[in-house]
């Protein structure tokens, strides 16, 4: 019988490598992917159906308006997305006992809120896995995309669903950097040119603000070319 | 300097009693309600703002729609409320390791849901602890009300917020009785007849769902009246 997984589907790079991966060990895939208020909410909703339809996986919307309205990041509400050589500076950041900077793009727990809303979609519709794109490789910062808040994040799921579900938080590329996704990716046949990274523009991508950077970044030390336009 | 709280506030006893707790332990309260589709919603919110107003908490309303469309649940969508003494008998049953059936009023992993909401909330609005007023005396089904549960949601929560940041999970009732909250919510002079519990009606409560045979039990094994009118 063939095991489904939901996979987390921002419409972004790591997570459309994340869908692959899925793909790749032949699950029937769910996309969920959530609007929560991000500036760029439009862009990545159309790069996440383009995904669905590439890899054939069943769509699921989530909005919600509570993360938008909580505050605490710049991308959502009224903050202004700083460019990626200002990062670290801004007033909403914070520092980290190791030193890294908490970006002012950090949207508290948010990992967390993507996450129970996955296992809530497996533990209705029997999916055994729930893929999730993200890395510490780039934003060391956000203490939610830390292999042990995934690690932490399995037993909540072990303790807090029905004892014969079992579902399997899969989190790739916890450890690994955005260079080693690119890489994966194009092992993997990633359609980059439907993913979408950029904070702050609708199209095309502004390539200055963290997300875009590091994007760039990553390709180019993957020696690849990142197939999406970028302003200028 | 006073310390914040998150409370968790359905509009239920439970609930009601947490935010009594809280605020006998001093601090400065922060409701949140969450709208996911049940079918009391209204009244549910209603008493929700009722009990903020009578502890003088701020007040966030967070509305959601994705734990309605997951499905799997009689409490949101087009499912049918049992009478509880039906219960164990749904379609939607399950059976977990210890015999207890899971009522089909179960929402998959809802508490990880609304705890991951305080949880972004309290981090961006510098409050120390979370409370829930959830319990497992009488819904044993439920895997997300067990200590186990909330223990297991502190390691997430630890892990996956900024390091200078402490929020503590309080569950104060999670392995209490029904009967123990109404003795509690006494003692602190809880404002019963603004709770609501009927899994059903509008108004008055049906008597007969699960939550108003529970709640009608455990006032009167506390030898006390609850003050809300119920049908016939």
């Amino acid at each position: 019988m063939t095991e489904h997984a939901v996979v987390l589907v921002s419409g972004g790079m790591d997570s459309a490598t994340a869908a692959a991966e899925a793909a790749s060990r032949d699950y029937d895939l769910h996309f969920l992917h959530t609007s929560y208020g991000q500036e760029t909410a439009g862009k990545e909703y159309e790069c996440a159906r383009d995904l669905a339809d590439h890899y054939d996986a069943r769509f699921f919307h989530a909005e919600t308006d509570h993360l938008a309205r909580i505050g605490g990041s710049s991308l959502v509400g009224d903050g202004t997305v700083e460019d990626a050589d200002s990062a670290g500076g801004g007033e909403n950041d914070d520092t980290t006992e190791d030193g890294d900077a908490v970006p002012s793009t950090y949207v508290p727990f948010r990992n967390a809120n993507l996450l129970s809303m996955a296992v809530s979609y497996a533990e209705a519709n029997d999916c055994s896995a729930v893929f999730i794109g993200a890395h510490t490789g780039d934003f060391q910062g956000y203490p939610d995309c830390r292999p042990a808040f995934f690690d932490a994040f399995q037993t909540v799921v072990d303790e807090g669903t029905a004892q014969e579900t079992t579902i399997s938080i899969e989190a790739p590329f916890a450890s690994g950097s955005k260079t080693a996704i690119v890489e994966r990716g194009l092992e993997l046949d990633v359609p980059f040119e439907k993913t979408w990274s950029c904070y702050r523009s609708e199209e095309p991508a502004c390539g200055t603000c963290d997300a875009c950077v590091y994007r760039l970044r990553a390709f180019e030390e993957a020696a690849a070319t990142d197939p999406i336009e970028y302003a200028e």
